[in-house]
């Protein structure tokens, strides 16, 4: 494999992971691979029913192996064109290769395929399969980059979440203690312990609300009220929380944008070279193209009514 | 009809279509049109009722033969000064009609009329029928532009909708499945298949929380326990992407006014035209009027004290 | 009354009203008038129970007469005192008080009256009484203006929400009828009619899911998930967009005293009467006055280092 | 103890209270109250297992022992090193500890341990002992200090969400008295008492919807309906305000560094000392490093085009 040629290994590289050089193969390639996901997932779905399972079960055997050797020839060709991944660029081709295999993402795709190899040895039961072809799932998440602003800040907003969840578990215990101690008497079978209390709570907290079990006393239910009037605003500020750091993320993203177009029309034109930094902001930021283009339009508007001196004529600044 | 004069259609156009032109008769028209719409709906549902259906059978069919009369009279108005409008203006008066035929507004009025007549000809199952004429409603749609800034951002952030749905729709299988094997042998009832189980995750990420299928084992119930804390927090994030977006989405449009408003205001006065199109753009950009006077104001302000020189006199900048 | 001399209404006017000069007393006052009406409304709750009415009732109906009495002189010092009222001052003595008592505060003092009076001479309906007496508590509507920027901001974006809620009807609408056609042949005590099918949808929409009535076939289950996803997100819009509203508007505000502020430092100082507009602005507009500290701090700074020129020495601007 | 050298006092003052001066072991201490404060939680639960208390209890008693001469030596040290506090500097040791101990994080310290002592003397209810050794939960709020902007956002907007509550309250006595008076007639046992269907009200306005009580006349289903539609709206509003205010109070933050970031590039270098205090801005008012780094990056991208003039050569501004 080490042997082939670079193009070779360039070109499927640009196949399997290219952003911007993937041509129309690459878009084919890729939709196969989406499509083969989903319908892994359709089918652990499908074959959990009985009837069907009888009837069509060599169909999905069939499935099964194919699935299999579409998605470890892609992880073997993810791991060959490791090499040609810019963070790994400066390392050996197979400490490249080694680094990439302990990657995340490299992990859930080795995760995907590895429990079908291991059932050939050793003997798993069905369920635990029917779960690991299951995380297939998450091999999804190479596609789909719209999620990292927010699971940057997710991580560093780490500390405000888990406040907010610390504070969300004293309520639920404090809650069940207090429940527990009210209801026990008038419903043993219901609240017969504090861990059934904190299903109670966990239930309510989160406004799901099965009603399997429920206050009857007038001191339960009086409590009960007061629980879930609280408990609306407490449920409410991790997203609350989470969606104003966005908010603000994007603001600040914006604003940096909008000052580095400020600095480049300070000579009163957008050059080449700066159009195409902005431009790269803007996707590096993931802006949206309308929002910078008015950016751009505005402080162009402002240039060319400022650049000039009014008094000597000579270009300002 | 195409050799009416220019001033009828011209006149019809403005009854029908006008947004700023519409006189008196237009908005009594519009009125009537909405009216008219509501009612259908209102119709559908009380027909549905066997007594009411069976004793005044005969007023509705009368009412549905009224509806359809106006609906059909007012699709073939739009359709004729479809050529009236301004993007079709540069094609000739049947290429524009044809483009208005297809665009999705009209498709809307047709679909409200189409299976009337259809069923003259074709027998159609009374409960298509019905559902058809509930779609009357989106007619509606012409008469409310203020989701029209919602849809835009709803468009351009299809992506981070599209990674947040997917996450969804990993948790809620996921939870399906787990659940599946921890509460299969204890309800079989219940918990039969990983669909029902789906049913269950479904209702309860929600937090819709019917109670019809709950779990009843310590590990269901501890497993239920974490999958709802989790769901919260994700099925909230469409919605708090879509609210940061939006927010955004309305600061920068009111920033680029403000902006324009500062360069109007550089030589120190808001001139006529400066006015009339810092109301334009309000208009256009879908900002109160509160909002824009506020920031014309202050920038009088700032403009007095600002733009003349208090040594030498001169205007500065 | 309206001989009484100017000092005396002017004192009573500055109990009732005064929001600054309001001394000691007018305190007291107001915190025992707020106090009588939560009574009020604790006192109907508790007459609604049988053993309760029947062992206290002499009790009962003496608190109503006393707050009865409260109520009627408070209304009618308020109208009288309205004179004093700064939005009346140009109106005679009488159209100001006609006036006062056709504005909706007004109109609330009186509701909270006039049934009392109502059922010495006309026999009433003990239920309707009831209700009208807890409509008492909108009184407190008098003593809390934490909401008027909500209402504002309500008021503004009237249309948005108005296209939000005709989303939601539509919806609702929709669902039960294709719920009522797929459910009424499996479950026709439950799915009898369309308006029972909306009882089913507004119940599974806005994620209260009591759970009496619940899809069991398939297809039913089906539809009902795709309308639980799709109802979250429209059920959150309205929130979500008063909420962005808000914080814009908080925003711009915010926005408007700072520039107020920069203009005020312009010549290197703000002055008492500057400060005092300031501080002014941010109480009309509702700021909180940390916020504005931190824009005068910032600005002060500012002003410290920029206001001299750092080649001739003289004040710049 | 007031006889000790200040440096044991000042080392365990780091140990227990430092947050920057603190070494490697008060991490470790730290680390090891959170666990047993964490297992004190889970302790109570698991004791109100009627078997594991029946087999375990002593060795629950033993861990109950530990537990409080572990938390007593804390309380007692905190105490002593109370001197060491900054906000207490200039008072005399034992006023220092006074105040120490009077002040809230003293309180639930003691909270924790003094039921233990008093039981010793006093004869207390196990029920309340258990609630009482929960309560050694709060202790935990002496390690997370991201909950601190937003309890500051709530104090602040005390007003705003008081008017929220208010308004809640309103609705949820209101509907409960029209429910009570339109189905009391249908189901007595269920809408017995204006104190039931205000326990309707709530289990519906938040969502919970558990299904114990549900309207069954036509008249409130109709009624119901609307409750829900207005409930969804008006339980939102004090979440979305929070949200709103801490977004608003965020950007106030981000922007007052901001200008002193500019401030301090008007020279065009950024020295130690104002870099030191931005750092310090930074992390007294709670913002993350990056947003300030890019803040820093755009300033000083912006200084080093503008502070020269391009015809002289002279330092501007």
């Amino acid at each position: 494999m080490a042997g082939a040629t670079p193009t070779w290994r360039g070109a499927i590289h640009n196949l399997l992971e290219g952003d911007l050089g993937r041509g129309k193969s690459g878009i084919v390639l890729q939709r196969f691979i989406v499509g083969l996901i989903l319908l892994n997932g359709v089918a652990v779905i499908l074959e959990s029913n009985r009837a069907l399972h009888a009837t069509y079960g060599w169909l999905f055997s069939l499935f099964e192996l194919f699935s299999v050797a579409v998605f470890t020839l892609e992880y073997l060709g993810r791991v060959w064109v490791a090499v040609e991944r810019e963070p790994f660029a400066r390392f050996s081709p197979w400490r490249a290769r080694i680094r990439y295999v302990l990657s995340p993402m490299a992990l859930i795709d080795l995760l995907a395929i590895a429990p079908f190899y291991l059932a050939l040895f050793v003997a798993i039961d069905l369920r635990y399969l029917r779960f690991f072809r299951l995380l297939r799932l998450l091999k999804l998440s190479h596609y789909f980059d719209g999620l990292r602003i927010f699971s940057e800040v997710i991580r560093r907003e780490a500390t405000a979440i888990a406040a907010a969840m610390l504070t969300m578990l004293i309520l639920i215990i404090v809650s069940a203690c207090l429940m527990f101690s009210v209801e026990n008497a008038a419903q043993p079978g219901h609240f017969e312990s504090i861990t059934q209390a904190i299903w109670w709570a966990v239930v309510t907290l989160t406004t799901v609300g099965y009603g399997d079990i429920t206050p009857i006393t007038f001191a339960g239910k009086l409590l009960a009220m007061v629980i879930m009037m609280l408990g609306i605003g407490t449920m409410a500020l991790p997203a609350g929380i989470l969606a104003a750091r966005f908010s603000e993320e994007l603001n600040s993203r914006r604003e940096y944008v909008s000052r580095r177009v400020a600095t480049a029309y300070l000579d009163g034109v957008l050059d080449d070279d700066e159009e195409e930094t902005v431009r790269r902001l803007q996707k590096e930021l993931g802006l949206s193209r309308e929002i910078v283009d008015r950016m751009v339009s505005s402080h162009r508007h402002l240039a060319q009514q400022r650049s000039f001196c009014s008094h000597c004529g000579e270009r300002i600044d």
